[in-house]
């Protein structure tokens, strides 16, 4: 069993593959048209700059899910679920099926052996719009809302950390992007590979699951590299600076995975999502002053250094920064240790029709306990963020993230599903 | 003056600056919050490939605009605005400003010199989410629409190939999806650099100009280069197979720029654009078998060959096409000679309240007269193409795109607005 919190950004991962995708030559091509992807063993391409240059492909298989610990990608494709079908054993299958699905498309494989040399009368296995393309580090993370422990008899099974979000001051939620019974996370650096995901996984799922609300990501705004260049929000400032780093195996236990003694035993190796919709008032914010800016964050603008110092990993002096200065309020020293793991993307729908940027952050946040996470930190922020003046919460869901598929028998869901676990 | 045509994609110009752009290192990083770029001029790295190792510019200055003949880029960010000011003056003013901006953002460099330098009680000059990423080929172009022609008494350099589009059968469109007095289309290989560019044009234009409606396009789904590989389209089509090539001078000149002898002497050098937001029904298309998916376009899909034939490049049979196959019908032999520059992106925007993705092709075409390019075109697709059953055209816009800046003394729409001209 491997541990994708190693085998994603630290150590040298015998079961690393990177997988020359159906790029470029003619041959390859091919191969691709066979259905075949040419799989090449490179144990010692183990770390991210190798695994970007070869558009690698992450480990599915590992005792927690990957997409969480693993160094963010540039893109993103999240999609929340409604399930349709009453049939557990439906629903069971599907989830077979998906889990197949992910480990083929995360490997960078078509859905399915046939690709388009199956049946001529029979639609594709695959959709094909990502054959080509290289596995792109696609990550895809399944998670259940509380509404799905409601059907097939599930209520006893869920946890007393998935509670439903309280209302917070300001929450303007707009139910079409909110909630859901399932969610599937879609990360990769080409973010055809990511849509690419999703749309088969919806297609597998045609009958039994329908696809609730969707949010693309086309920039990540937080890293968990800490040697990697941090990203800028659509504020223009670094985000993520603090952030739990994937390699800090540590914290990652402390904060981010749950364990057996947390009440709910299907849920070791797992760990709890809260997805908020923030819109931005880019326009508003842009004429702003910088100082103003600065004052907001408590952090400068070009380099991210905190109020009163120099370098953006220097650490941060909670007190020279204004009271209600985000980072003032959002730092661990603030709030009895608080810890989460931000996992977040830029997005950019559109206009609002009032001639305004619809973008903003589409903010995810993994930890052990939402009770101990999110909801006191955001509980915070909401009474008092300066930040306040310039976002607004649209949509929220919360999930429970099951822990990662061990190995070729197993499945998405296995421990909460199977009568045995 | 420089051809971006020859400069993009072609032979060596001595023009070509490769900017190294904040990335990485701390020292960039020191250059760029003091406002600066590092410019490294490397006249020999002339090659896309050369360019997309850099994150390289793209020449800004040139006979035509850069963004049409040039190697498509991997994502769009697009944007409609509507004129508010009625002071010519002041547009004009605003016209240059975008072209100092523009010229400034595509060689990677942020807006105005202060950057974060500035004035901290001002905003900042810059909105900074670009800051420490590479120019990434970004390129900008702008366009004028009918209705820009009615302002300003401008009715009479109204071009008469910027027709007003007729409706064709199956038209859904939305009209906050249509129309537009300008138009900018972003194009970068990083789709933050596109949606800062687009974000910083709509701040510098406050007051003047609001955006109606703008388009995020994640993946190119036409290539300009024959030697690359032919992306695919959300139905998971190779798409782009029989474009003109960026390379192609004698049909470049043929088929996409406007002439002296085209009427309108203020467009020479320039080209017209159709942008039609069409939807694609990816949950029907997916569960429609592979053959019909091939008759549908005349093309195989794992190798994108006519019908009857083995490799993508082999020259179409028409008569080998079912009669409605939407390449028999667009195929310039069917269509005495028509051929148009396509430079469309795909887009995923979001579920469409039935539990279907809302996406499709955001489709760009360039041509030197819509009257004779995309019009009779689409009017034959619109009363017989096979495709039709999957797809609805929702949104539609058309626009004269100006010559390209000639210099550092030049500006947007000079040839245009200068009474002289
Ligand atoms: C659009 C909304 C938001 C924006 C633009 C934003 C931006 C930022 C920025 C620029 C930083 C400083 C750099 C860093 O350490 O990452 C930061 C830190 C942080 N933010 Fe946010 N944030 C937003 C919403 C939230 C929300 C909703 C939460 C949680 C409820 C949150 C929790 C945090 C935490 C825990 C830190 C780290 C503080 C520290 O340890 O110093 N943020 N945010
Ligand atoms: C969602 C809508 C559309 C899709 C999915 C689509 C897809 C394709 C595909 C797969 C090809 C074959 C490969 C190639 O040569 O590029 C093609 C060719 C072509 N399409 Fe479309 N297309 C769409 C809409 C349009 C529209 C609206 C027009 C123009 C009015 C158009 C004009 C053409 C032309 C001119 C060709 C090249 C035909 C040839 O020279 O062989 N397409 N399209």
């Amino acid at each position: 069993m491997t541990d994708t919190t190693t085998t994603d950004s630290a150590s040298p991962a015998p079961s690393r593959r990177a997988l020359i995708g159906w790029g470029g030559a003619g041959l390859a091509l091919g191969a691709a048209a066979a259905g075949g992807a040419v799989a090449i063993a490179r144990p010692h391409d183990d770390t991210e700059s190798a695994q970007a240059a070869t558009g690698g492909a992450v480990a599915f298989h590992g005792a927690h899910q990957a997409g969480i610990a693993t160094a963010v990608q540039d893109r993103l494709h999240f999609a929340a679920f409604d399930v349709k079908t009453t049939e557990r054993a439906a629903l069971v299958q599907m989830l077979k099926d998906w889990t197949e699905a992910a480990r083929r498309m995360t490997a960078g494989r078509a859905v399915g052996e046939g690709a388009f040399g199956g049946l001529a009368e029979a639609p594709p296995d695959d959709t094909g719009e990502a054959l080509g393309l290289k596995p792109s580090r696609l990550t895809l993370t399944i998670g259940f809302g509380p509404s799905f422990f409601e059907k097939f008899g599930l209520a006893d099974k869920r946890p007393d950390a998935l509670v439903d979000l309280p209302h917070f001051p300001g929450d303007n939620l707009e139910k079409s992007r909110s909630g859901g019974d399932l969610c599937v996370q879609a990360c990769a650096d080409d973010p055809q590979v990511a849509v690419h995901a999703i749309r088969n996984l919806a297609r597998i799922g045609f009958g039994k699951v329908a696809v609730r609300w969707s949010q693309l990501g086309f920039g990540k705004t937080s890293s968990t590299t800490p040697d990697a260049q941090t990203p800028r929000n659509l504020f223009g400032f670094k985000d993520g600076t603090s952030n739990i780093a994937g390699t800090e195996t540590d914290r990652l236990k402390k904060f981010v995975w749950a364990d057996d003694g947390d009440g709910s035993d299907w849920m070791a190796g797992g760990s709890y999502l809260v997805a908020r919709r923030i819109r931005m008032n880019i326009e508003t914010w842009d004429r702003t002053s910088l100082q103003e800016q600065e004052d907001v964050f408590g952090r400068d603008k070009g380099e991210g250094a905190p109020a009163g110092k120099a370098k953006e990993h220097d650490k941060p002096f909670l007190k020279a920064m204004k009271p209600t200065a985000h980072v003032r309020l959002a730092h661990p020293e603030a709030n009895d240790g608080i810890t989460i793991l931000r996992r977040g993307y830029s997005f950019t729908d559109g206009t609002d029709g009032l001639g305004r940027l619809d973008a903003g952050l589409f903010f995810l946040a993994y930890q052990r306990d939402p009770r101990k996470g999110f909801i006191p930190l955001q509980r915070r922020l909401a009474a008092s963020d300066a930040l306040n003046e310039y976002i607004q919460h649209v949509g929220s869901a919360v999930f429970a993230i099951p822990p990662g598929v061990r190995d070729q028998n197993d499945w998405w869901g296995r421990t909460l599903l199977t009568e045995e676990a």
